[in-house]
């Protein structure tokens, strides 16, 4: 059976609610930005702030597809899981799903992620270390 | 010549960027939730939050797809722009841009947008007058 | 020896921070409200958004009074912190800390909520039962 | 008759706005954060971002008394405004307030900001060319 690479249980909070009670669309993608970036920081020893940091490796996604299924509402559990669609030479594609514990996909979406120096906003090569552990986590998600 | 059906002027704030100094992504969401809740509020007399509050109409996003094709920097002047696509019974997409003062796209998407109760969540048809009011617009703009 | 009435370990996200690398202040208010609620679903079973929603009882703050001592950046762990200082017939004061793994406070501060009706939105007494359990909180942390 | 030294007009948009359908009380300080970054854009010739970015000047907070003393709702027009109570060597003391239509007053706060170097987060000195139009900005809202 195939797991998700990275997943983790969230509560809805109040404070990514709007007013009709639901999250604020918007939130979910701080929600799955704060995800990858805790799957690089298992990834990585110098974690998602020292790729960013003193390295100077930007991840900035340059596509995104979205559907919004169902309404997630303050208080509920939800699970947040990411795959690994495709390891390109200079990007990424990952598949997100938000699941309720009711088992009903809130939200699914497919982003693509470049990997970019942020002296020069350019394209790079995501580098070797990166590609060798995401690769070796895609392999234990599928064993 | 076609104008946009709405638009503002934005000037990015350090609150919106990131470590990187650019646009911190989710909150080009924030803008265009914003942008079009103006446009709401220029269309109708009750406003964005009258549909919202005392009509209890909600305008959910069901779908989205979106590339962001260059930074947007920490105190840069964009053009936010939103246009109709298709205007259906119970929905309506959207087209977005942010363009900067270079003329250069920075991000572009496709929205699509459904009318529901918010008592029940349940998928409404487009309310008579809004529906009125979004022709106008998307007539006015084609002039 | 005293213990905090309740805390949480928090890892600093690039999405709390800013373009100088560090917290965006604001994003301290949402941790701690965040908190908060994570403090009223473990004493009351119906949970934060129980007592906001089915219960109709808002607790907004009224009062803040805050030190930034110390920045914070992005991927450090830092401990968030709340004690009740005063427990009132319709108020509640408390104090927040965010501690560096160094024991450095990197921020403090002191709230007043209030408990009202969010129909009304007029001040009400602190519900009997959620008195009850901060005050067994409160004893507990003395112990 | 004494002016504020900065105000604009604002209207509380749904994404400012929690499950109560009220400003949800964080976002008041990234209107005011805001604020006062169109209030340097409009004083220095650099703006802000050219402070922050170019020559390293941040301008973090280090206290805050804040109070709320009415809610605003989603829809409503409200005027944020700020005042310098306090020039210092190297710390600013200002006043905000927003206020609604009514002229209620919906929440104050006092914020002491410090001018610190980015390169290493100590304090310096506010930048002689800032206080010059600092002084002259309250001396025309004396006027």
């Amino acid at each position: 059976m195939t797991q998700h690479t990275f997943e983790r249980e969230h509560k809805i909070h109040f404070s990514e609610c709007d007013p009709a009670g639901i999250v604020f669309y918007p939130q979910y993608f701080v929600l799955f930005n704060d995800l990858i970036e805790s799957w690089i920081d298992a990834l990585l020893p110098e974690g998602y702030h020292g790729l960013i940091g003193a390295r100077r490796v930007g991840m900035p996604t340059v596509h995104l597809e979205v559907d919004f299924k169902a309404i997630s509402k303050m208080g509920e559990a939800v699970r947040l899981s990411l795959d690994v669609e495709r390891l390109w030479q200079k990007s990424l594609t990952l598949a997100w799903a938000c699941t309720g514990e009711d088992g009903v996909v809130r939200m699914a979406a497919r982003q693509i992620i470049v990997t970019t120096s942020l002296d020069t906003h350019q394209s790079i090569a995501i580098p070797e270390d990166l590609r060798t552990v995401i690769e070796g986590a895609v392999a234990a998600a599928r064993r």
